[in-house]
């Protein structure tokens, strides 16, 4: 029997393992990227190694998260991430010019290679037929370093798309609906693969926006064939030569299959606050909006902004309402300015925010007190935006466009506007000036670490016995912006761990940092999909330095459970779903962690006088890798043996 | 004997008092201008008034300052300001339309007429030929009130311009040198004219940057004829029906001259910490840059932008410079993005940031820890940056391109690129679409307050014997930015008196706050140029809040002296400024305030056992408001009587 893509990719790439969903493997990465928000600490991992320079085929360090730069250490981050990409071999892409998933798409993406990206988003580049995941800092600095990327392998779900979009219908209703039907926790442990009629109509950002969002669902990755559409890409991109064709075989068998009649769909909407709260626009026209916000790496590309040109030439935003707006890199900005549709929006009244995530991790363009906002973006958590009461939704850029002439939520088709067709251009502007490529030696180079640049925390080696309370208890579906939040305030912490600890749980309880240290640390329980989100690693990083020793679960997200494991935190889910009520917060926990192996194991509530059987998907490294106190600590005492 | 073009306008719009330096006199204020950042406070006072119309012949709200809108507060403040604009009939100024001296010299200045602003530049319109000046936000809710304002009439400066600015020599440079000469304090009580054969060659966008940093020397305002250049510009503008001619008599005398050569200028350049600190670009070149910063009030227009692209174009910023660039309106965002300059300054890797004030008030774009930036801002006081131990250099913004390019301090003369001399344009793009004008009938309009905007804090009636401690005792020259710190944590905190109060004075003694509010208030005791810088009210508002009853300083800078007595603090001035030893930080004070009209005043130090004269330069007038506890509660008794 044929492979399907995945199998292809993975197999080419295999170091250790089977591909087996739910067997370990391990794979060879080719690619790496990082964004500046959770590049420093990676870097530093990185630094902590030892090496003399990246073993990857390239690696590449973006600006684009933290670039308010409200006091100095946004740029202290800049000048750091700058000197060691310098010094280690990496490509550093100076602030300005664009967000990494875009960026990386239209200069370095490949079809048939592996990336392992330090942002949830990374799947973006699997609209090129690549294999691109995220994971934590930690994962990307071991990548790096020429170690293979563990996974559980996971199952492969065929999406086969039949027909074609429809006049205001687009990219982003493929996935809103897919949210829809399959929920945020749909794609945990799935690679979702793209195929059937529907696809050869997707261009190459079409495809992007699809597999972005892919982390809404959970999903590990998703992929599109490298095809036609491809090469076309490629090719107005200066880069046909790193074309190659890649596709499920014809006989190529699947996990699961979902289906999606492309001819059906309409402009759909996600509303607050979860992306698969999803409905059709047209059931909640009419709602007044305060605001909104076009850009993120979801929907920020040459033809997004086209087609939203297309919708406001001509048009004034609506006086209720403010819309900003972010090119996805400083190609589409140049391409814009360019061609008049940049000067077209600015006519119209919008407000040019830098190329960059901005308001997407609520870094600026907050919206007003209870207000409305419409957004093109993959994540409408509460208060993400920065804004605690208001209410985000999620939709196309054809959506956001018409609500900001009407300020109300509004179907483009009802707009009475023709339909301009958008494709992508024959030939992108290049220009490559804002890359700094590495010297072929780095080694002279100073690397330059400002005073918010503090060392790497550690934890010792795993007790025989841990225990401890409750520090708290939460409910289902906690992100890790619950966990650990992001945001203008935050975010400029994230090289200095003992100070963005302090905001640990913030919304949840702001109690939690304090009484973690004052505990000497403790235990969390949570319900199901606990850490689904962003793959920040310093939602568990954080958690390690305040002392958190294991978390119990119902079900854990994909990235966020690596990370635990990558700093040493036990990850345990319960047996029994039902035991999540037996335990309450402040109860004393107790875990021998002797045979962490032999599954199930006795967790005892010390408090209630029960015992709790628990379990975890950790494999013999895993466990390794938690009894030493993290990946870096194992790492390093293994390369000693 | 005639009239000097100071004394012209002032007599068009006399109210009270003679034309005689030093005597208060009052005028009529035909425009006034508010931005945001101060306009919440001076619409609530304006609504403490209680009518029901402004009675200016215009008022203008813009919104160019708090607009990174990292919380609710920012967009709340902007919601706020428009639905007051509606309700009372003020023209609204869009977020992204551009910074308010800017865009108000484009759209709205006149010649001949008189404007308050409530923000310290705006004396940038007296580039148009109008006598500008900036007031605390008060004042100009009561300018809007229909109330005349007062003040001491200034002494009347000539400053003659000879000759013609060279090859890139600038504007800024003119200024600069009145800078090196005059000091910051140069320009107290002072309003300085410009004449002289070298006018003639300065187009209004030139003369504003000078006017504008006329308010560094402490200057009352700064104001050029009304001549061709004034008809060609507002021309351009559309605005011809606007012009009228206005120029000194060929006979008119001044207080003090002062000749510039033009000829002989060259390219300066403002050190660290102050805008007086002065020298030739030469004299300091080779200093590596880390930052460039272009845009401010100051030097924003279309002209400075094509300057700057005439230096730039084909080039790259240097590797270790991070160039941000906020074009100051909209219409100059659209123009230079229809004719190809801001492309090409993309392509040189410069950063777009929004048409706003932006970094020049702290609000983003902090450089690094210790970081060197170059400006074309006014003001380079320590920490104003969001970085405190940055170094802030002011020049033109040729030197700036020029710096942005070596990555070293730059003449511009010295990069071996032909001049390119630059008009301005015999049309500007007309779009006033981001204004929105408010209707005949405001009275139906809601008002939206968001829960950031708290009620006015008020003063009761002085008591007839005042006492406390010393709570602070500084030296010369602190900044409004010293006494209320600006950037992006407290600006969006400026219509919350009480939460905006824990920030005073928090640069120099963080304790300030608690301790005031510990001993019920006190005394502040200074030096000379007590309060230069800002115009912000809050920096009178806010300890007035804290419960500060006087301020005992060598001399005051004007702005804030208006301030203090608007919010019914007393100030006082040593008659012997050697006395300023004579008391100490936590010496207990004392005053008998029943007849502040007889001067000197016995100010008693309680704790040292001493008697120390001090006096003030208060009119009868300032001495009731301050007795009434401040305007507002002035105004109100007196309409009740």
């Amino acid at each position: 029997m044929g492979l399907n893509l995945t199998q292809k990719i993975f197999k080419e790439h295999l170091v250790s393992g089977e591909l087996v969903p739910g067997k370990e493997v391990s794979i060879k990465i080719d690619q790496t990227l990082t964004q500046d928000a959770t590049g420093t600490m990676s870097y530093l991992q990185f630094e902590a190694l030892g090496l003399d320079r990246v073993k990857t085929e390239l690696s590449v360090s973006y600006v684009d998260h933290n670039m308010l730069q409200t006091g100095f250490e946004n740029a202290d981050d800049h000048r750091y991430l700058q000197t060691v990409a310098a010094r280690y071999g990496i490509v550093f892409s100076r602030p300005g010019n664009g967000i990494c998933h875009q960026v990386h798409l239209e200069r370095f993406g490949k079809p048939g290679k592996t990336m392992l990206g330090s942002d949830s988003h990374t799947p973006t580049n699997g609209g090129l037929g690549m294999i691109a995941i995220g994971a934590g800092g930690l994962d990307v600095a071991l990548a790096m370093g020429g170690e293979p990327f563990y996974l559980s392998m996971p199952k492969v779900v065929l999406v086969k798309l039949t027909g074609k979009l429809q006049p205001f219908v687009s990219a982003k209703d493929i996935i809103l609906e897919l949210l829809r039907r399959l929920t945020v926790k749909g794609g945990v442990n799935r690679i979702f693969e793209y195929g059937g009629e529907g696809v050869s109509s997707l261009s190459v950002p079409e495809r992007s926006t699809i597999t972005n969002m892919g982390a809404e669902l959970g999903a590990t990755t998703s992929i599109f064939p490298s095809d036609e559409k491809t090469r076309q890409y490629l090719k107005a991109q200066g880069r046909e030569q790193d074309y190659r064709p890649y596709a499920a075989d014809a006989d190529a068998s699947y996990d699961e299959v979902v289906e999606i009649d492309l001819n059906t769909l309409e402009p759909l909407i996600a509303q607050p606050h979860s992306p698969d709260n999803v409905v059709k626009v047209r059931d909640i026209k009419g709602i007044p909006v305060s605001q909104v916000a076009i850009g993120s790496c979801t929907n920020s590309s040459y033809k997004d902004l086209m087609g939203i040109s297309a919708v406001m030439t001509g048009k004034t935003v609506h006086p209720n309402v403010s819309l900003g707006f972010s090119p996805g890199s400083r190609q589409t900005l140049e391409m814009i300015s360019q061609n008049g549709v940049l000067a077209n929006l600015i006519t119209s009244g919008a407000r040019l925010l830098e190329s960059a995530c901005g308001p997407c991790i609520g870094m600026g363009f907050a919206p007003p007190s209870g207000g409305v906002s419409v957004r093109t973006f993959n994540r409408n958590f509460e208060g993400r935006s920065g804004t605690k009461d208001a209410k985000v939704y999620l939709a196309s850029p054809e959506v956001a466009a018409a609500c900001a002439i009407t300020g109300v939520i509004t179907d483009p088709r009802d707009l009475g506007v023709p339909f301009k067709s958008v494709d992508i251009p024959e030939k992108y502007v290049l220009d490559d000036r804002m890359f700094i490529f590495p010297e072929s030696d780095g080694s002279k180079v100073e690397i330059v670490r400002g005073p918010n640049i503090k060392p790497l925390p550690t934890r010792d080696r795993i007790a025989n016995k841990i225990s401890g309370k409750v520090l708290l208890k939460v409910g289902d579906n906690i992100t890790t912006d619950h966990i650990m939040p992001a945001g203008a305030k935050v975010l400029p912490l994230r090289s200095n761990v003992p100070a963005i600890s302090q905001y640990v749980f913030e919304a949840i309880d702001p109690t939690f940092p304090k009484r973690a240290k004052e505990e000497g640390g403790g235990f969390i329980v949570g319900g199901t999909n606990y850490g689904q989100g962003s793959s920040r690693e310093h939602a568990a990083l954080a958690p390690m330095y305040l002392g958190v020793k294991g978390v119990i679960t119902k079900a854990f997200a994909r990235i966020h459970l690596a990370n635990l494991i990558n700093f040493g935190i036990l990850p345990l889910t319960f047996v029994n779903e039902a035991d999540y009520d037996k335990i309450d917060a402040n109860d004393t926990l107790e875990l021998d962690t002797t045979h962490l192996e032999k599954k199930p194991l006795t967790l005892r509530n010390v408090t209630k006088g029960i015992d709790i059987p628990v379990t975890h998907a950790l494999t013999y490294r895993d466990l390794e890798i938690v009894k030493a106190g993290g990946t870096l600590a194992y790492v390093k005492s293994r390369s000693k043996k």
